[in-house]
């Protein structure tokens, strides 16, 4: 059985050892620094704590959330009241236009990118300089015609230098893009996933998230995504290839084990960080057998101030 | 390893012993009567064999098809030259109408569908007298509003009576009927789909099945639906109960041995026959341990005529 974490809360020893040992935390945002639109007391202060010159800590914010571009990711911190740098953020779709543009590297002209999801993807794909089609071109947000079923079946509507189907949170999917996309990908295409999560916090529920987008794509072809979002260690390589950093020196603060921890675990950071004012609770870890344990937890994020 | 099966094709002592045994025959149709929109050459002739007084067998047309009614149905059958009776029609449509009115019986008025489906799916319920909400109506083939997270989130959108989600092929899916799908989900409604497979074939090709609307939704909420298609047992009962014949008197006839063949034997019906003509080749049943293998089977229907 793996040790159980050390509670940082109210241990200022405990806090001023930790603190000493990385020079990079990773963020997950919601449940960490807020919950829904709900900003938790101390979050800018002890963000501020870490970037001081005291402590002198690089600060990243590591999002599953493929909507959103970097900028838009931090008109949204911004927002909440969150001081931060459009180069503090970290979301999955960039860290899949990274992907793309750095890792997988498809030779021209068969690169293009046939996108379900939204403009946050569309923004980091150009950024990158990737050519795409899909996303949140109106040709796409309609219902399906015999000649798209002629034109899909015999391959004269499809584009033929389509090598990717990236497939991320779409709030317009439908029967169209679904049946353009199962094409592209009978046909030879590699298919990425910004995240896999199947739901999405909003309003206190949840929604559908990105995951329901990939998953009838999955269940027809029996292929799995290479997925950009935690806990794939494609968005860790894509974030150190980015940051440069000492993994032993990198800390991966979050509320979920089986999505934040896990990732950094898997991606054999120094350390990782529980807070308990998200998704998952003390008893997960503390449970016979428990496969995901951290390495410290605090009752709340702002207990790092002491 | 299970015996291989008896090929009747030219064998007229063979083809006579086999059809003195059967009563009934259970006929799956695209890749038996019929590919995409070619009638095989035969078709109709061997029907009538079967219907005339010298044999005088009854016949089941049987469908996983979910958009249409069996009136719908007939259409098509009648479309492509083939006499039908509706009363002879069993539809994915009209099985899960059949489960929820006289199996599943949930006290009124918590009773209520919400559907995810086409216009064949509301006439079948309608045929039955319950109620539902959603499918074909456009106040759900729309984008999601900040107002419908909200009223979604708290319930108040959405209808208490709902003790049932039907999942079909839906040509209109779209975020929006997703979330309340979910949401009903959550709140503890049944969850049913009409039939699961991927993929449909059409136009020589395939395209998102049924299976591609409730998958989200089995990830979403981890729940596995009761399906009422092919080659769930489900069916077989529902078609049983309409039809109240001897199982050892019937004799299902498909080209895939994992929906069509599979529901047949595990019907525990009196026989199961191949047709070459479909999906599923014969080297699938020689194959060693070969999981499923039909009783007997032809080149193709028409060879029954000897």
């Amino acid at each position: 059985m793996a040790h159980l974490p050390k509670r940082l809360t109210g241990d200022q020893a405990a806090i001023n050892q930790f603190l000493d040992q990385f020079d990079i935390f990773l963020f997950d945002c919601d449940g960490v620094l807020w919950s829904g639109d709900h900003l938790f007391p101390g979050t800018v202060e002890t963000l501020e704590l870490l970037r001081s010159k005291e402590t002198g800590k690089k600060i990243v914010f590591v999002t599953n959330n493929s909507t959103k571009s970097r900028a838009d990711y931090q008109k949204k911190l911004t927002g909440m009241g969150i001081p931060s740098n459009v180069d503090e953020i970290f979301a999955s779709a960039y860290s899949s236009a990274i992907y793309i543009s750095r890792i997988l590297k498809l030779p021209a002209p068969k690169n293009k990118v046939f996108v379900l999801g939204e403009s946050g993807i569309e923004t980091e794909l150009k950024s990158e300089g990737i050519e795409f089609i899909g996303g949140t071109d109106p040709a796409y947000r309609r219902d399906i015609t015999p000649e798209d079923y002629a034109g899909i079946a015999d391959g004269s509507l499809l584009d033929e230098n389509v090598g990717i189907v990236l497939a991320g949170l779409d709030y317009h999917i439908n029967y169209l893009k679904l049946s353009h996309a199962y094409h592209y990908l009978t046909r030879g295409a590699k298919f990425l996933a910004t995240n896999t999560d199947s739901t999405l916090p909003s309003n206190h529920a949840f929604f559908p998230g990105a995951g329901s987008i990939s998953i009838p794509l999955v269940n027809m072809t029996g292929q799995q995504p290479i997925v950009l979002g935690k806990p794939s260690q494609a968005m860790m390589d894509s974030i150190e290839g980015k940051f440069q950093f000492d993994r032993k020196k990198a800390c991966m603060v979050g509320d979920r084990l089986n999505t934040d921890i896990r990732f950094g675990i898997e991606g054999k950071l120094g350390g990782t960080l529980a807070v308990l004012t998200g998704v998952s609770k003390k008893s997960e870890w503390e449970a016979e057998g428990a496969p995901i344990v951290p390495a410290y937890y605090v009752d709340k994020l702002s207990d790092l101030m002491g």
